[in-house]
């Protein structure tokens, strides 16, 4: 079959993942854009394409656009496309699909849930994407296209997607903050961080066997106010008290309902 | 050599994961003592040992008594003791040793920092013990111990320990609760649960190669107000609002400290 030609429009974390691993299942990255010349040549040059960062210069030779910007820059690039051919998708989870509406026929999302960092390896095959387009044709377009990379791929509305992005926020962003604070709190006793690794990889690990609300243990749970006071004392920084009591309280309400 | 002897007080998931394990690498648990009969049968069935509801029945024959129970039910317990015969240890984070100072002369702590489920299979190997013991020899015993069953050996005082146990409930119960709260933020908008499954497996994987500190993305860090006041208008449970907005918070200053 001949390979499906694909323009990535941005040059981030995802962006380089994304189209490191395309290249990997018979697709063919034709260029990469980024106004920061520097790092649309880095990516070119790791897949051997073409490169710009001039919007006027984008190709109009490809089937697919990956647009993988910043939320606030897409409509802006949007708008200064210099032609209408192709799909044009993006990667995000907080943008409707209809941000395309204004500019171009065929257009949906294609949005791979996952944390992507420089420095870890991605396993795409387990990586859930959630799949979005105007057309039928399209959505079983992209479905194809995803499933060359994951088993996990979901059609998700862009109302479906946004909460997804924000549950994402939470399972993400928020999780990693407590394990900071749990950092903190070893490092400023005397203790390694590391000596809390296989907690939280255990943590992680128990909610593919059980649904975390099954999973919950602790004080709070048992709403243990010996415990709870004990530790809001212990803790000196205000705001970590708050979120400590807040927590509390919450893993208590949620655990009766 | 010949083997230590232990009695176990207690028989809930700490005391039936260790002692199971401890029975692997040289020890012989002689007895186990729980109120409930039906506990202390059970896992005395599981080592093949003697057991007993008895407090006063509890044997003076061993080398180590291992107290696992509820940290309420702890002194009440020691001091109906019917000897001062061993080594006495408790296995909980957040109390001091001292706990033993009025009724024995050898004591200590022997605490593996880990969370137990009944259904799950548990790697002692990769557990940190944290162990404290009055006398300097009753130390290296512990340690020794420990050693037997983990790779990750650290000596604490039971002032270290109450942190530990603090940083414990943020990097265990609380990230659990986050995953939770993504949990129904994606099952009340027709999504299963298992779509972020993966984002958590990463999340918790990512921190063994990046401090949580410097692994921390999203919206908060740069305080993105577009971002967090779609999500809070998004989030229709108050208490979630509000654990959004803090966290949201903690995480920008913290990244500025």
């Amino acid at each position: 079959m001949e390979k499906s030609k694909v323009v990535f429009i941005g040059a981030g974390n995802l962006a380089t993942r994304l189209s490191l691993e395309m290249k990997e299942h018979e697709f063919e990255i034709i260029q990469v854009f980024s106004r920061t010349e520097e790092s649309a040549r880095t990516l070119a040059e790791k897949l051997e394409c073409d490169w710009t960062d001039q919007i006027s210069q984008i190709t109009d030779k490809a089937d697919l656009y990956i647009f993988s910007v910043k939320d606030t820059a897409l409509e802006d690039l949007l708008a200064r496309m210099p032609h209408k051919q192709g799909l044009w998708v993006h990667t995000a989870g907080s943008i409707p699909m209809d941000v395309f509406a204004p500019f171009v026929q065929r257009y949906g999302v294609f949005y791979p849930l996952q944390t992507f960092s420089k420095i870890r390896e991605t396993d795409f095959k387990v990586i859930p994407f959630f799949i979005e387009a105007h057309f039928p044709e399209d959505t079983d377009l992209l479905e194809q296209y995803a499933r060359r990379m994951s088993d996990s791929v979901i059609r998700a509305s862009s109302e479906q997607r946004r909460y997804l992005h924000l549950a994402a926020v939470f399972a993400n962003n928020f999780s990693n903050h407590m394990f900071a604070i749990a950092a903190r709190l070893v490092e400023t006793h005397g203790l390694p961080f590391e000596a809390l690794q296989p907690l939280i990889t255990e943590t992680a690990a128990k909610i593919t066997d059980m649904h975390p609300a099954a999973a919950q243990t602790g004080p709070a749970i048992r709403y243990d106010e010996n415990v709870i006071r004990k530790h809001t004392e212990l803790l000196e920084e205000p705001a970590f008290k708050e979120i400590y009591r807040m927590l509390s309280q919450s893993i208590h309400d949620f655990s009766k309902k």
